[in-house]
């Protein structure tokens, strides 16, 4: 038979990047376009023990249907670590909830808040599997540019002012994806004081805030918020293990009545099983020591990565220098194609991520590219780095 | 500030149901109300051997991240079992993935198939979680009576007939939710029939067709389909347990590949581990012989409440006598008010489901309401019948 699909799915198109991005599944291959964490971060042993004794002890708890807002102790141990860590906010009864990944609260937000038309503004470039997420009802997306200082607040005034039915304002402040880049304080007070002159939401997506390497953190824009404006989005991939698949989301009641609601529909409930298993992690394992113990690798993998670039590519484009996270935004000469400068890197086998990957309008010409240190061997960072200069000095000028 | 929420979340309001369904959350209560499967059900020992040694000989597969489609040895044994054991049919390469519980068919096929305003045709009464998922996208629902012999086939073309761009029937043939009824072959055919003369598709809900604790296995519509018109949605609920969100579905490659855009957008993946759990399970464990056993708990559970049903009650309402499944759908005589009954029933301790929750008008009145065997200890189911007989003889006639 003929399929017809609908609208808001049609927006969503497999684009060009995901056919070079296949290519990186080549186990050949040195994949530099991965956003995965390191394998060595997670802590195999500590699962593997809290896993089996829930599933000695409370067998029953952890196989069994569960609540739609998530297993009632991880609320309270995610709550504890608002309150006590992450930069520091204190999340209410009826304020958080625990979602299937981070990704999930994208997803939820955008049904919950945005008819198809509304506006989404988010920064530029920007995650894309958010930027999925939001096409996927059929929303606009207005992107304002970052650089090392964050969003320009005229820009992002005037796009929330020109948009038709502005909604939130999405943004990664801490180590963003994929520029590395950290938004300075003044910029996380700025955006919150748009939101407010326009009344509207902000996203905040703080998944990789735990890994701060280097530097000093910096207070979340959830925590100067005094009004239920800031939905926070958070993850446990990146501080335990991205396959459990276990986010959550604090926000004010009303929001988060409407996220359970989506939530039901969507996935009834996340895991178990996982959610026990993060609830264990929290509460018992020692958290300081394992984020030195990981931050420690990704101190390394980026110092690394960075001496290689420094001492190989320096003269032929820039980069960032993250204080943590996963990732490094490399940005071209305009005399340099990075389209084909991409295609000529997989060729040789490192695969990078096209810059206009992250934006909604992925057509544009774009001169950036992403690469990710998490994930590599130290012999393939040196060896991709090496290849990467290659590539850009045999490249055509234009 | 003051929220404003997407019209289609608006339109998934919580009802005067969901809050009786809250009393039901008392440990005192006799939850007849439940949807769960038996907690006796689960094979325990096996589940915690397989993850401990899933954590301990593949502890990165386990917890990093997967593709979206799902963990490959996983789709080829969930294929295996579709074409072996489910009615049975053939699932191609790129005909199957899993999902997060069949929960997620209903969200991403609505997601990916249906503008607002168009319209889907269900069962009525049907499975309250997939009208939540079909209402917040904003379509409509146009639902068909079904009795013991199915829905009535003129009935259901006329439906189809009638309705503003129908996109798919939504039908549950084994051991319905919430009536425990069976679609007959003739009708399976018939369903299939009216798909393809007004071009829709079919979404197969099986979530319950392990559990046939009577009769003789019927074939899925999906096994009757030449032409990629059925969406079969699978669970490991049932089979294995609830709290693990392993389910899947089978379609045409076409529709495949927009569910998989939405999944990603939605949770990325299902969870690693409670993939390779579930791969396990299927390969390794003793399938029929578990299947015999669970299914002796279901017999001897529907057994004992419809014998109880049929000294106590018999004279005063009606009701199904499911093949399989976990319900029992009871229908009160005309002079009986169903919503008063249902309160009186938790005032004695004793939850049900009024029946109006399995219709997305949930307003109209209904004489019907559902009770569940497999949750209840055989002591309670007792007791609960004991007091619903009680409850009926005390009520006031209309």
């Amino acid at each position: 038979m003929n399929y017809s699909f609908s609208n808001r799915i049609s927006a969503v198109k497999p684009s060009a990047i995901r056919e070079i991005l296949k290519l990186s599944a080549d186990p050949t291959m040195i994949a530099f376009s991965a956003g995965n964490p390191s394998a060595d971060s997670f802590p195999k042993e500590e699962i593997d023990g809290y896993a089996d004794e829930i599933l000695k002890k409370t067998p029953v708890t952890a196989l069994q249907y569960g609540v739609t807002e998530g297993y009632e102790p991880l609320r309270e141990a995610l709550k504890h670590r608002c309150e006590t860590i992450y930069g520091s906010f204190r999340a209410g009864a009826d304020e958080l909830i625990v979602t299937s990944g981070a990704q999930q609260v994208f997803d939820l937000l955008t049904k919950s808040t945005c008819n198809e038309g509304d506006t989404i503004i988010a920064e530029g470039p920007v995650f894309v599997g958010a930027l999925s997420s939001f096409k996927s009802y059929g929303t606009v997306i207005n992107q304002v540019e970052i650089n090392d200082d964050g969003m320009d607040l005229d820009e992002l005034e005037l796009a929330v002012k020109r948009a038709k039915n502005p909604r939130f304002i999405y943004c990664i402040p801490n180590f963003q994806n994929p520029t590395g880049l950290t938004m300075p304080l003044k910029k996380r007070i700025g955006v919150l004081e748009i939101a407010k002159k326009y009344n509207i939401l902000v996203l905040e997506d703080n998944a990789y805030g735990d890994i701060r390497f280097k530097g000093e953190h910096l207070p979340t824009i959830k925590s100067m918020d005094d009004e239920g404006r800031v939905v926070y989005a958070g993850s446990m991939s990146k501080l335990l293990a991205p396959g459990l698949r276990v986010g959550f989301v604090s926000a004010a009641p009303e929001i988060i009545a409407k996220l359970v609601v989506a939530k039901q529909g969507s996935d009834v409930h996340t895991p178990m099983m996982n959610q026990m298993i993060c609830h264990a992690f929290l509460t018992r394992s020692d958290i300081p020591g394992h984020i030195e113990r990981i931050n420690t690798i990704y101190r390394e993998k980026s110092e690394l990565m960075l001496g290689e670039l420094d001492s190989k590519v320096k003269e032929m484009f820039s980069y960032t220098r993250p204080e943590g996270g996963l990732f490094i935004w490399c940005t071209l000469p305009d005399s340099l194609d990075m389209m084909e400068f991409c295609k000529r890197c997989i060729e040789k086998k490192v695969a990078v991520v096209p810059g206009n990957a992250f934006y909604a309008d992925d057509a544009a010409k774009r001169q950036s590219f992403r690469i990710n240190f998490s994930s590599p061997s130290d012999g393939d960072i040196l060896k991709g780095v090496e290849i990467m200069a290659q590539v850009a000095a045999g490249m055509p000028r234009a």
